[in-house]
């Protein structure tokens, strides 16, 4: 545990102790140049009161977490539970999603977008893109290469001693009545990262399941869209809410 | 109610009963020329004592209504059974099914394999080719001329008067753990059939309500296939069994 | 050939020679009641002259045969072609395209939309949406289908006596390095209608070929759209005009 | 240039000359242990007389490469090839191929197959996968990621001065009157590696126009396959030999 007064002394140092954004962290920060012996000392106390170092956690994803760090997005409501908390001060939450990716353009892109920032935790979220665009261009993932990228990420992580999370795809529509086009695939992909996450020891948010369960109890229209998601895929603020919640679970116990 | 002397007579005048094939009934009987006496009698037998004719029934579809009219399939199958029910005089069951054909098929060779044929009956089993062929070449049926088309097949035969039942398209995999590819697209189709049937005031056989219950008792261990289909789609002799049942319940009740 | 007094009787008898519309023609004439006596008189004089009957064309295709009775559309720019040559009075022009359509929905709505309006000649132009749609919705025609379907629409329309033009389809993409990304696919169901007109003795009108040459000659920078089309597929001002020189070569033929 | 005894001598020292293997080449050498003083006095002969090392050239494919080191494959002929030359001391040549491979495919296993394996020369062949399984299975590879993965691809091996040598995809269907399906597509991407090939300063083999231009010239009853290969794509031994005699117009100007 890091004591306040420590945590007021870090405050001191930055003008605007923004610990969410999409790009990297220490871009962004301002430092007041007047306050680096307060700075120096800081560092001290904390070495000598054995506090912890912020950890920081990288959302790895598509554009539903390019999204993320927007005002609403998970990642941005995510670090007002852990401020409701006051766990504000152990995590660093960054943003790392590109619209279309799937497994392999993260396996393209991971050592200077993920490694080159030394996180300590990663959460990968990925797949809907893998199973939709099979659909809608030609260009998914066959899903034993799905798994061969997959893996290929988490050892990757793991060498570097980063802690992974798994995320299922939560949702292509919303339908209840089990018969949103994709459902079939969608779940195939949903228990390949459940297994991925069992033979990895890694933790898992389900999120196609929490997902399913709120649609089955709120959806009784049985609309495609509108209760978790904007347009089948993207998430409204209910879903956001709901994604935080789920991920906020796994992370505190990291 | 006809009688059971006019059944025999009429079984005196043929070498053979199959009422059961592929082709057009008329084509396969094999009349022994002697009885032709006997035969003139029985029509006037029957005219003055108001027996029901055999009401013909034609099974159209695809390749697994192809199929049915094998030894062990789902038409011969049926036909057992109405004789097991000693039915036998009632109906005359005719296969119409030819592989890959998707809803469109049907209405283009309708006029001449099922209203040229003089059908009382009419079971109509389509929909897994059009979502199939989907994934496979590129060149299933959107949903909306599924629903065209199926509409315009049951306006021509209920213009003839003739009977209509529809049937859901059974499965596209057997896995209990909603994991086949395309269930959602399939039950998806299986609801526009059973909005079709009521719309139009037809009997339906819920093959995708029946294979999937099935399914769900006894395919414990997830199988893809085996359970009713050979292959995830054509019926092994259990399919075949419970198809039969479910087409005969519908059937005795028209 | 008619005499060229009837023909300016026949222009007196209506306000507007409108003959070209999207829907049926008939519905669109306005006759002047006063005259009915010289119309009356007119058909004693077309009846004892021996004058031709205009013939009805209906051009029977999809969105591109939609759009074509637009005012600047290939149909209209026909319409005005022949009047330039003297030739309004032998052709009744009419539109009976609907966006989206492939072979197989043209077989269904031909009863309704061609065969009862009983046009002389019928000019089908079908095939784009066929192939463009195994790529973006799955929903394509199989090149076996696409010939049966169409050949059973020519065969309807021969039955009925009516003349038959087929047109090739003309453009998914302008680029004239041979990387528009369906025209191997394009080509061959182009391939498919010439030898189904072959077979048939129907008139062609090769817009495959006429489009390909024009590009060649015109398209320097490999631009994918702008030439001909508005959107690699359907016509700008450019390409109504070439499909409208195209189809007068062989209307005036016939 | 090497001197002739030097040759022998290199001969000497290994029971077997294999300079084309499917796997590593070190690992298949069996050195005759008695003869390491010899192979000592080979190297310091070597560096005095400034005789070249053997290159070693790696084939990096797909299962069209994978079937180069067969007895007649592409590999072993062009091995053949090279004896026959007289070069057989300057290239060592290895293939390193998997059946379904896409471009990012080989991306994943680089590091293993190739770097590894330190050679100076690398053949990249791939292409034909990407644009082939959009239509078979849904899951080929955007032309955009193909461009940014192959380019990684290249900047890896450029980054340890390993000479790169860019192959066009020849061919999904022989036909020559344009009709085969994906003829557009495979097109575009032949255009998009020369394009890579110019931007990088790599070598090009153009074996797509080589493929299309052979064809023109023998295939004149338009088949779809067995000219150059055996089932569209896969090489026959034309097919073989018309690779190995393209590379080898490179290899050697390298």
């Amino acid at each position: 545990m890091r004591s306040p007064e420590i945590s007021t002394l870090f405050r001191y140092c930055f003008q605007k102790e923004s610990y969410i954004d999409g790009s990297f962290f220490v871009k962004q920060l301002t430092m007041r140049y007047s306050t680096i012996p307060v700075f120096i000392t800081l560092f001290l106390l904390m070495a000598f009161t054995g506090t912890q170092q912020k950890q920081r956690v990288i959302f790895f994803g598509d554009s539903i977490t390019q999204a993320g760090v927007k005002p609403k997005g998970y990642i941005t409501v995510l670090g007002e539970m852990l401020q409701q908390k006051g766990l504000q001060d152990r995590y660093e939450l960054h943003g790392a999603g590109i619209g279309g990716n799937k497994v392999y353009d993260l396996y393209l892109r991971m050592e200077e977008d993920v490694l080159a920032k030394n996180p300590q935790i990663v959460f990968i979220w990925v797949g809907v893109n893998d199973v939709w665009h099979k659909r809608t261009s030609g260009t998914g993932t066959d899903a034993s290469k799905f798994e061969k990228f997959y893996n290929a990420i988490i050892k990757k992580l793991k060498d570097k001693n980063i802690k992974v999370v798994l995320c299922t795809p939560a949702a292509i529509g919303e339908k209840t009545d089990y018969t949103n086009e994709l459902d079939g695939d969608l779940n195939h992909y949903a228990a390949l990262i459940r297994n991925i996450a069992q033979q990895n020891n890694c933790a898992l948010v389900d999120l196609r399941k929490a997902f399913l369960d709120y649609n089955l109890a709120h959806n009784k229209d049985n609309k495609e869209s509108g209760i978790l998601t904007t347009d089948r895929v993207h998430l409204n603020d209910t879903g956001n809410q709901l994604v935080a919640e789920e991920m906020l679970k796994v992370l505190i116990k990291l």
